[in-house]
């Protein structure tokens, strides 16, 4: 939990990964000496922000983005968006800039929003919401649980993968962009037909908190049915709790395999948050649990 | 006609096409005895639901997509799209879920839609408008006339054709997807430079029934001028009926040959429906003639 | 200024590029012979109507389109844009079809509109904006300075230029397409992993006429941070005026290059111009002569 704590706490709004990449890295180096199979890793320019682990033989890949929401200033105070988080009149924004750290309030709302910084901010800097990060016997609540949770999944995998890629992306909230290089890479070296999208999802009408980890039949985008109906088999199969989840809108990294010049099946697979893209984003600490199982169980299986 | 007719009995929304494709390999097994000449065929789950036939030596292209557009089930008796079907209260749905056969009827309206079959539905079924052919000596109707008329069209090109890929893709409907790896199949193996696109298109204030089958000047895309041209020129020679579309809307497996990482030039050349995507989609049979005799022609000049 | 006026008085609406490209050519074929370095010449059928020079061994690519925005012919004297162009009652089209020469005016609003030619005008053909070129001490202004700007730019980067690509691509106003197949030539050849877009941005609240040319920060879409702060230092060092530039909306050829299948960082550098679309773009040449010093500058220190 130190670890969640420390990345929770990091700034990596999209197309800024590089420091996050870093800490990630650093952290696997030490980390793992004690997984139970040494991974290749690749990392660095030739990569940009991302980093690869390849565990033995793999057959399928796990990918985690490493980019949250966030926002841009510009002129005269204003913000844009960078992915889609949410607004709201008073919300605390953090960052930094080349004259120093920068603390500030959100005014104004969806249409149209500032900052009330004191002195200006450089036109291009990005802001997060400022974290806050709450723990009781049944939740997690804090910022950029999307896609923190994805990440630690990741790395709890990690600790006994014998075959398979687990893959850190960028960009995922801002329409993506590092899928495409990953998977050329993957596929030049040791290809998969297989990908499960270590990720955070909604509550809805349907998905409910401690109810399991959700398995996703559909957002926006559509995996192929056999392989949905193949991952649901051994979902059951597992007797870990899972719910499945059928939307209409959203996206993943899924949507840039899906598009992709490889004929590679994709599912997401994540624990469900309420107040999505807020700073008071909500997990189920059970979801989580079956989360962390149902990888454990599905990269042995699949 | 009676293949036609079987190949309208099948269900296959996007991203459940595993089954007509099976059903067309078989066909193509038995028939293929017959054609003038024998193609490759590439089948099998390195190409997904995908089915690929190379004849001689290959210049050109022609795709059809396998797939349908449809409805998806979830949680409180909704319905939601796959790809873009017409929605009216009354219309009759079947599927299939794991507790037997399906047939409901649409409750609701564009906007928010249900089925009303007794017994809930499983999450994440696939719903297909019931079938209801309708031929005179004029038109054929029924529904999914989009694409089955453009595979049916592709399966009588392949009774002549000496030289050439014939292509049956996946996932038209909902974004694409499979043309991505296909295409890098087809470069990697027989290159190509140019493609058809065999598929239905509409009926507007500029196209009409009886006028010959559509040569697309464009859709929301535009394929390159010096192609059309071409294509235009042969098929003024060919005396084959046809006339000319100008759309600002719509795409195709064209889209993604657009945006591929190969300089393949595309036009899509298809008769034109009304009631699209309904289940009285109405084609014209002498359109549907001119299309057979103009993949034909320009398959040979090209 | 001659080549300019020459280049100003093309047509090369997206999808139509084969005349330009030509054009473009023949003047490299005699331009080159006093480069400081020659470069080797991508040209034909097998790179549709684009145009690739390679000087020496690359590091960085420039961009370029040639295509403009514009308008197709359709049904009933209706027009529909290509790209998005500005529409106003009465402004002068110009084009051709098989009939002849075609002047006409547009009747309508940006909603709905039509020519006025006194015969029909053939479906499908294309219609550009009259030229008209003014140019005083201050300011040039016309149509499609977008982004004939951007190529009497890259060809002023080519006459000191030692290594990199300079790449005139096709399609950017309506979607893209070429680039895709461009960088795949590139990285199969003389990979790159840094690329300039060369183009026109937009005169707004933060970005004025006269104070430099615009580097961005972002459009819609997101370079990558570590880059963008790179050419930022030089820019800085280089004591040529600049301004950035930090957008919510808008495209270029970068977007291509983030979804590509390359790691390549991007940025777009350009004049800004007012009147955008229109047959009035107007760009400051001040901002014009700072856009050909960074690129000669920012190509030797990348």
């Amino acid at each position: 939990m130190k670890f969640l704590f420390e990345l929770l706490s990091k700034l990596s709004v999209s197309g800024d990964e590089s420091e996050i990449s870093k800490f990630l890295l650093s952290n696997i180096l030490e980390r793992s000496k004690s997984w139970k199979v040494q991974p290749e890793i690749y990392f660095g320019e030739e990569f940009h922000d991302c980093l690869l682990l390849k565990f033995g033989i793999p057959k399928t890949a796990v990918f985690a983005h490493l980019d949250t929401i966030g926002f841009m200033t510009r002129y005269q105070n204003q913000l844009i968006a960078i992915g889609s988080p949410e607004v709201e009149q008073g919300m605390v924004l953090t960052g930094k800039d080349g004259m120093g750290d920068v603390i500030c309030k959100i005014i104004g709302d969806d249409e149209s929003y500032f900052h009330d910084f004191p002195r200006g901010i450089e036109s291009g800097t990005r802001l997060s919401f400022a974290q806050n990060i709450r723990i009781d016997d049944n939740f997690i609540q804090a910022a950029y649980l999307d896609n923190r949770l994805g990440i630690y999944n990741a790395l709890k995998l990690c600790e006994t993968l014998e075959n398979g890629w687990v893959v850190f992306t960028t960009y995922e909230e801002h329409g993506g962009g590092s899928m495409p290089f990953l998977l050329r890479f993957i596929q030049e070296n040791a290809p998969i037909r297989q990908a499960l999208i270590s990720d955070i999802t909604w509550i809805t009408d349907g998905v409910e908190h401690h109810k399991g980890v959700v398995i996703s039949i559909r957002d926006k985008f559509i995996p192929r049915k056999v392989f949905i109906d193949k991952v649901l088999r051994l979902a059951e199969k597992s007797r870990i709790p899972f719910q499945v989840e059928v939307e209409a809108y959203g996206g993943s990294d899924g949507r840039e395999i899906q598009f992709s010049p490889y004929a590679i099946d994709w599912c997401f697979i994540g624990a469900a948050e309420d107040y999505v893209h807020s700073p008071n984003e909500k997990v189920s600490l059970r979801d989580l649990d079956s989360m962390i199982k149902m990888y454990q169980f599905l990269m042995k299986e699949l």
